[in-house]
């Protein structure tokens, strides 16, 4: 049986990459970038003006003649005079010929003069932003694998980018199998259960920007199975399954997956839950992931393999996983590493504390809405209270 | 001059909510929940079978004969005799009479009889989760409050939500002023400056679900300002202006508000970058944020004052600030409070520690990208490395 970090490798080097796409900036908020950006100008790209106020040039005067106004937006006048000065907004450009920028409220206005307030003392250049000072012409300002966040919209913005290169988002077909599922609108028998996996593997898929998600559910027959997963596989680039990949007579998928061409990278990794987790890759290059059947399981698994895999191939750098330390004791288990459902916090001291729930079984969903996330923990005896763990946030 | 805290308890008192709708489970990923969720039923619902393998009346017998299937969807079937089994797989119901289940793994198969393995020992109950043992009907799931993540659209899903009543998410408009801005596709000429405020308010405000944004731009100029942000008013639940709130002569922003109705509650907060914020209510409680024109206080306002007051009235309980430990010294400000962009990371130990890059100019959205969030510094001399912080993420 693999390693968690065997099958974490032998994933990612499966993982492929979707492409690329050109898309308009507006549509561009939590993409993947996939392109350099680099400065379209020196920023500032002139003398910029830091307050409201006047313009002046630097000296002994006291009062000045206000011959104009030079707004923010207005190509540069020129100011030859020191008893003279332009009005001035913050953000313009400052007046060829000025040398210093004096706030709106340290100035007394009289009609068509102001005057210093008494004691106020000016210096050249004060309240200028100098061009280039930020970043000069053709500074490289994002590198290719962020994510686009308010900040980096800001800048692709602008530096005049109004399209831009990112990550395809993939087609995953997400299915359910087993006899016993009933849909969410369904009427439910004593002997049925209602699909949940769905929708938990499509919740964390979307949160990381993944929305073109198809549904399916199959029954356990091998001829269904085989269908259904053919049809996905030709129009999906990600198929995620839960269920029927352990070990009994009617865990049609392997099977199905072999009469299809998939071939299997591994099956079963040593941990607990998600022991009977199956890999492979299509005949096309797709993904295809199934996960166990058991909801904790099929989302543990979902996060800890599917997700960021997802993420490697649109080639996004930082990883969304961190450490945390134990607040209380976890048993863990001599044979196999052990994923535990926590809550996170960090205390007042900046120290980000998770406090362990294990699950009463693991198909118990009801319960984990209580918790961020999971830490893996390695095979053992026990985790005492102070152990670092990884984190993973739903 | 307000101070942080009290201009944050004046948006809270004014925030409003912007009520509920019921919408589709598929459609509810990251939505704020607003309705309480119970058990449909115990869970599991009935005496579930943990392991592929045979379902048996425990007691001193090893080989049975296989009576039949009990697979996972099927009624209850009844097993009466010591020597006979039903074959049982994952998830399903254990068949009436039976009293423990041996996984597959430990059994021999010959025919229709199986035998188990030797030195097998068999345990009343074993790989059996009784009926209710996660939570009985009626038991209280989900409260409102909470964002819709995974684990919790599992709970819905599994208990017959078909539909959800969820906080409505708010129409915004997104208004940018100032006659030296030009949109990211246009010519921009030395003394102009392309607008990207709004890129990254709308990117602040999308990556939390408020996804419902317009875009406009406004010159500086009274009766233009006056019909734009009248417009806006009408179909607008809330304005997220930037620009045209500071001291000088052409900032319109306030004086169109008091013309169309919107009555101040706050002009100004003690603190840098941000200092001339104003904050107001329309005629229909429509929230008007006017954010200061300079980059970085734009976006650093909308995180710090904008993004909460929203998930407030929203109903979301979960703050989305932490404590973080700086790394390094940061100047303060005697008598401003101090937001300084950091990067954020958690060390080993899970401590997270925030590197201070204070920007060069206010203007400086470039290295922004770089950073994660902003903490918060109160008045003072400095802060020296050590020193905790609140972060709030961009």
């Amino acid at each position: 049986m693999l390693e968690v970090s065997e099958a974490v490798d032998l994933i990612e080097r499966h993982v492929g990459n979707f492409g690329t796409e050109n898309i308009p900036l507006v549509a561009a908020a939590g993409r993947i970038l996939r392109q350099a950006v680099d400065a379209e100008r020196a920023l500032p790209p002139y003398d910029r003006v830091m307050m409201d106020g006047i313009a002046v040039r630097h000296g002994e005067g006291r009062v000045f003649q206000v011959l104009g106004a030079q707004r923010a937006g207005m190509p540069a006048q020129r100011l030859d005079r020191d008893d003279a000065c332009l009005e001035v907004t913050t953000g313009a450009v400052l007046p060829e010929g000025a040398d210093a920028v004096i706030p709106v409220e340290r100035l007394i206005r009289n009609g068509d003069t102001v005057t210093l307030e008494d004691g106020y003392v000016m210096e050249a250049g004060q309240f200028i932003h100098r061009r280039g000072i930020d970043c000069q012409q053709g500074a490289r300002l994002l590198d290719p694998g962020l994510r686009l966040n308010a900040p980096a919209l800001a800048v692709l913005a602008g530096n005049g980018c109004a399209n831009v290169e990112v990550a395809k988002v993939p087609r995953i077909g997400i299915v359910s199998t087993g006899d016993e599922l009933v849909a969410v609108d369904a009427p439910v028998r004593e002997w049925e259960i209602r699909a949940s996996n769905d929708h938990a593997i499509a919740g964390a898929l979307r949160a990381r920007g993944f929305d073109d998600v198809s549904f399916d559910r199959i029954v356990d027959d091998l001829d269904a199975t085989v269908a259904t997963l053919g049809a996905l596989l030709d129009r999906c680039d990600v198929l995620v399954l839960s269920g029927g990949v352990s070990m009994g007579t009617f865990d049609y998928v392997p099977r199905a997956m072999e009469a299809l061409g998939v071939t299997r990278i591994f099956h079963k990794i040593a941990q607990r839950p998600g022991k009977p987790m199956w890999f492979g890759v299509g005949p096309r290059g797709q993904r295809v992931f199934a996960l166990p059947g058991n909801p904790v399981s099929a989302l543990t698994c979902c996060v800890r393999y599917v997700v960021p895999a997802l993420l490697s191939a649109q080639g996004l750098l930082a990883k969304e996983r961190f450490t945390v330390r134990l607040d209380a004791e976890v048993a863990l288990i001599p044979t196999l590493a052990r994923f535990v459902p926590v809550r996170v916090h960090h205390d007042q001291a900046g120290q980000a504390l998770a406090h362990p729930l294990p699950m009463p079984t693991s198909g118990d969903f009801n319960h984990l809405a209580t918790t961020h996330g999971f830490v893996e923990l390695p095979k053992g005896e026990r985790a005492p209270p102070g152990t670092h763990a990884v984190f993973h946030g739903w």
